[in-house]
């Protein structure tokens, strides 16, 4: 097995990616308060996180402004609102999905915008658009990266394909993401090898995106990195779709780099987390998400499953069964 | 790395023990209802478990009976009264914790008993005093476990001399206990190479006992058994003392074996577990665990922590830090 580093030791090149509004905003339609995200900037500034996702830029064309919070569309004033000149060690990152952004239109040159970093994602079948996009935004002057969904349903032969094919462009960072939360750390640490393996050959980084259906997003974060990759994606507190993501507390409490610090994040827990649970949001694990994790389908059911306030497990595994067969 | 068995296969060597009453009767000090209890029992049968933990052995002149539930103290008729004769696949545990229990008295003959399993728990230097109840118990007819607790606070040279000498006597099954949930998959795998020289020199199965103060009981239990650790313990939703323990939904998702069925489980949450919660009794991961696990303590402060009802977490974080310099 691939190994870098030890677990006493900290490796330079890591990259902790605060997912916590651009995840998060798939729960509360990108409606948070904007002290919520002014006092996230701060807590995560403080800790000494890499990046802070803000969240989509989406279509308006496409999606309703009225219905989604500012964040599903990220325009840079109101970036700069929260940030300034963003004078910190903190980079800025929005992720733009193929096929519902209008790059060409809503992305400047990055002389003038406060981003630092544009991820697309893109399901396998999609990669030649994505690049489309990660050629335009690489020539505008932005680090780029390709996140590729749903890996747990794509074939060996159509991901080794795939990486190559992004593996020869521009990008700086491929994504293994595990939209579904259904990948075992046997299963992630096979697909990080994979991944690092086209990094080694065209200089790239590799990230990951987990999902916490099975309760393994944290442990596939530190299994893979271990390996290598080191771009992390987390929310804080694992808010996110679903059953969330990995938590960005406990991934702090792993990296040994003296630049992280868990306090200030804790504070942002006290004070904004515990509200939004009580306000009523659903997010984290819990049974429906182990299901559809488990059976390697898409959160949507589950997430219903538990808007609907019902707890017959048994009915809903059931339902899911019968779907795969 | 040790590896023993493959993704899509299954191991007939594997163990699945359900720990739910006796780790989550630390919980509610073992004030089940009878119902819960022949419920579990039923559940476990039909989803294929191998053993079902229903508590202590402790001893009635040290423990006050009228402060805790029977499962506490396991008399052999309020087994008997749930599992009649017990002419099932299932078999039965209970726990004895060196110096807690009068095993001369309150173990009898296992032709007598409906017991099929005595577990000792101990701490490094009384394995001594575990070893002598593991002959007693074994020369009674039961098989055996000897389970070292707060492995992650031991050095490795007392581990490897206690390993040598549990590994000459007549136990049946040793165990890795991560009792404070600090251990990383990868120390994980080199405990359980430990364990597993031991298990091959003397003949002996090696067991998990995972704790899941940062979401890596699940983790940890399936990433040891792919080495060849083959007793697995786990318990309901994770039931048990502070962050609680692996989800044995989570394992059966994992398992391969045909014999183990998940629904019968599933039903079993709908109708007790989910109750237990409305109840307001409080267990399973949340931040003050993470932090005791992080810092290699002892629950007690977290599970004080969320008693009151704190939500201070950073003021928590410099209290456990503080205790350590």
């Amino acid at each position: 097995m691939l190994k870098k580093g030890e677990l006493v030791s900290f490796r330079p090149d890591i990259k902790v990616v605060d997912c916590t509004l651009r995840d998060g905003g798939l729960v509360n339609s990108f409606f948070f308060t904007d002290d919520f995200v002014k006092d996230l900037y701060q807590a995560n500034i403080k800790s000494g996180i890499d990046y802070m996702e803000f969240g989509y830029k989406a279509s308006k064309e496409q999606f309703d402004t009225s219905k989604f919070g500012k964040w599903k569309f990220c325009d840079d004033q109101d970036i700069i609102d929260v940030v300034g000149d963003n004078d910190t060690g903190l980079k800025i990152s929005v992720m733009a999905d193929v096929g519902r952004t209008d790059f060409r239109r809503d992305i400047c040159d990055k002389a003038n915008s406060p981003i630092d970093m544009v991820r697309v994602a893109t399901y396998i079948n999609t990669i030649p658009s994505a690049l489309e996009i990660v050629e335009y935004c690489s020539k505008k002057g932005y680090e780029t990266t390709i996140n590729i969904m749903a890996v747990s349903k794509s074939n060996d032969m159509d991901l080794d394909d795939a990486l190559e094919l992004i593996g020869r462009s521009c990008v700086d960072t491929i994504y293994i993401v595990d939209s579904y939360g259904s990948l075992y750390p046997e299963q992630m640490r096979r697909l990080a090898e994979k991944y690092l393996n086209i990094a080694d050959k065209y200089g790239k980084n590799i990230g990951i995106h987990a999902h916490n259906n099975q309760q393994l997003a944290f442990a596939n974060t530190i299994e893979t990195l271990t390996m290598g990759v080191s771009y992390l994606d987390s929310t804080v507190s694992s808010l996110g779709r679903g059953a969330g993501n990995c938590p960005t507390e406990l991934l702090l409490g792993f990296l040994k780099n003296p630049k992280y610090h868990i306090s200030p994040l804790l504070k942002f827990i006290e004070q904004h987390i515990t509200k939004l649970k009580e306000e009523g949001l659903i997010w984290g694990y819990d049974i429906p998400y182990l299901l559809t994790g488990r059976f390697n389908q898409h959160p949507r059911d589950a997430i219903q499953f538990m808007k609907e306030g019902r707890t017959d497990y048994k009915d809903f595994y059931h339902f899911l069964y019968d779907k795969e067969i």
